[in-house]
């Protein structure tokens, strides 16, 4: 057995991956519930946390300048490129304990355990923890991931939170220097690859009956802004083949994304905000906003699908003589995981004695970032609870996190043997 | 020609309509538009300025215990019973001029012309405007004609503003004792009828070209408030199939109603109110609240549309595993306008050289609370702008209140011929 020591703490792994994941669920900026906000004092002190937990796993550590947490565990060549192994520790509102976290302790278990076993690789394994993936705070979602893969956006150093706190005030006020970002960012030639377990946050897996699965591609998403504008009147005194009801035509929109977007498997479609504003139960609506989001595995399938949409926008507009403007907001291109990763994966998820289920991520990850510069690929965690996420009702089990840390082990030795 | 004196001053009655709307509308509570809800200062100037009009148009004066206005153009015999011609004074927020005050001032027009003529009648004719119909500030709608009608409800004196004022101490503060309401109730025996003008707050005399027509039926309405609980869950993750969309299952709902309440010629069906509370982006939708209000001039016909869409609802929930919680909030029944009293305005409407069309009034009336006591109609006042109502831009034309005043002053006419 070449791959000593995998499977020789089964169990393990999950129950420590558990103990740390609630120990830093301790921090929260509410009283009630895990809420961890970029830079917030609880933000500053699981940072410490992790950095603390790096260095009795022997990492070297580091909280770089945009406060995301680094231990390297160093290959035996200093030269040698490093594989990324990582996620976020910054969370939601209300917030469950595994969405970034459990990637973060996954990545620094399997450091601790190689460290353990004195086993050297060919390459630095670098233990990340990103500060802030979810943009919550100032609307910055990736700013951690993208500072490392040099894609940071100076334009957010000017955008304010909620208290009209500018990003670069709150960095300096954490004495983090912004001016040092841009030397935060890896060459492609020190990249062997780049890794991130997270939990599904969805039911796929968990309907399935598997513990981890293979992601293929992270969808990208548009998302629009639309709202329909009618005519107003007295719900008693217009009869019904004179109105011109706002809510009636966002229904049919609503109804048509909907079936729109079950037509293909890794298409999904979502009206998530709805309203009629200032609607009262006896005014036939003359407005009606809602939002729009609508990704896929596969930009032209995703593409199709809102060219579809905003066709029918234009007949529901003639049908109801009503106007609907639709403004895009955000367009994101799918991410396509790396085959070569994807593989390696695979194979340690069949060694484990699961089967493979590759599977599209419908939500953004920090792996999103590092597509272009080096191969990325996850490993996704069965989401109990229905797959539910963003909640305190998330939850994986000790064993699904074991499960996950043994293949992720096992895939680093496979890409140690092959690098 | 035994009616002497109508079409005598053709044009000038629409015009000092117009003219003492537009004098009426100077008293506003807010600052821009036109607000007048029960008892505010702006209230109690527009009922002394009515008053005074009243006092200078002949009449004999009073403002009774709930602030009603009303003035008597008295009967030769002073024990003849009393026609009374009335409508509203108050108004919803932001309002237009016209609905309420069209009809009061119609009906001060027609008794001051009487007088001018020295004409006497075989009944009173009792001009009211009565102070609250629209219900704005206490949720007590046609507290002023619920009061003459005999069918005020007590318990509203305890009801609250959103100052947290009572009506109970409203009514106090302006010098109203809350105690001599009873005594406001007619009777039966004293009364010969009741009309009322009023715009029509719909598009349908607008669309036929027709400046005045008969109503038939006060629609009765069911109202409901209705709240779908569905499955929250992540835009991204959650495959269409597994979805249970509240926001979707919303959408179903509105377009049966829609669809289902235009199968009868008088019903309507309306959602009002929409939401999906808290709604994000990228979140499913897991709960999504709607106002439901059904109207129809029969009956018979709004409930067997309220049973299907109960049905309906039923039918949603199987299919999309969400639960439907539908919460009746009101039901008012149907009033039939008198077939003698149409008769007599179809009479004075044609004799003004108009065709006669009847048709339902969808909105409520004060009218409604005078049915069962007498006989009841109502002559309907078309309304520009689309029909647009309870908004500045309501409107009518100089004309078109001419044509209604010299139609009222034909059927009083008529009936003192007939009485």
């Amino acid at each position: 057995m070449q791959r000593t020591g995998v499977g020789a703490e089964s169990g393990g792994f999950g129950q420590r991956i558990m103990e740390l994941a609630d120990r830093l669920a301790h921090w929260s900026e509410s009283s009630d519930g895990l809420t961890c906000t970029y830079l917030s004092p609880a933000h500053r002190t699981v940072a410490a946390q992790i950095r603390d937990l790096m260095r009795e796993a022997g990492l070297t550590t580091e909280i770089d300048t945009v406060a995301n947490v680094i231990g390297r565990y160093p290959a035996a060549d200093s030269a040698a490129p490093a594989l990324i192994v990582a996620s976020h520790y910054d969370t939601v509102r209300n917030a469950g304990r595994y969405d970034g976290r459990l990637g973060v302790l996954t990545a620094l278990i399997l450091a601790e355990h190689l460290g353990r076993l004195g086993r050297k690789l060919p390459f630095h394994l670098d233990v990340i923890a990103f500060s802030e993936e979810e943009g919550v705070r100032f609307s910055s979602s990736f700013l951690g991931s993208s500072a490392v893969a040099g894609r940071f956006d100076a334009k957010l150093l000017e955008r304010r939170d909620a208290q009209g706190v500018t990003l670069a005030a709150a960095m300096a006020e954490a004495g983090l220097d912004a001016t040092k970002i841009p030397a935060l960012a890896r060459r492609r030639d020190g990249l062997v690859g780049y890794l991130e377990v997270h939990i599904e946050q969805g039911p796929v897996l968990l309907e399935e009956g598997l513990p981890v699965g293979i992601v293929s591609a992270i969808t990208g998403s548009v998302r629009s802004m639309v709202t329909i504008t009618g005519t107003a009147g007295h719900a008693g005194t217009v009869p019904m083949a004179r109105r011109h009801d706002a809510a009636a035509a966002a229904a049919e929109l609503v109804l048509y994304v909907e079936k729109r977007c079950a037509q293909a498997p890794t298409l999904v479609g979502t009206v998530g905000k709805l309203v009629v504003p200032n609607g009262a139960i006896n005014i036939i609506p003359g407005r009606c906003e809602l939002t729009l989001d609508v990704r896929s595995g596969d930009d032209a399938t995703r593409d199709a699908a809102m060219s579809d949409i905003l066709s029918e926008m234009e007949r529901i507009t003639a049908r109801r003589g009503v106007t609907i403007d639709s403004q895009e907001v955000q367009r994101t291109a799918a991410v396509q995981c790396s085959a070569r990763l994807q593989k390696v994966l695979a194979d340690a998820v069949v060694g484990a004695g699961v089967k493979p289920r590759h599977l599209p991520s419908g939500a953004g990850h920090d792996a999103m970032m590092f597509s272009g510069l080096t191969d990325v690929a996850m490993l996704f965690v069965r989401c109990g609870n229905g797959g539910v996420s963003h909640s305190p009702r998330e939850i994986i089990t000790a064993e699904d996190a074991d499960v996950a840390a043994r293949v992720m082990l096992d895939a680093v030795l496979r890409l140690a043997e092959t690098s």
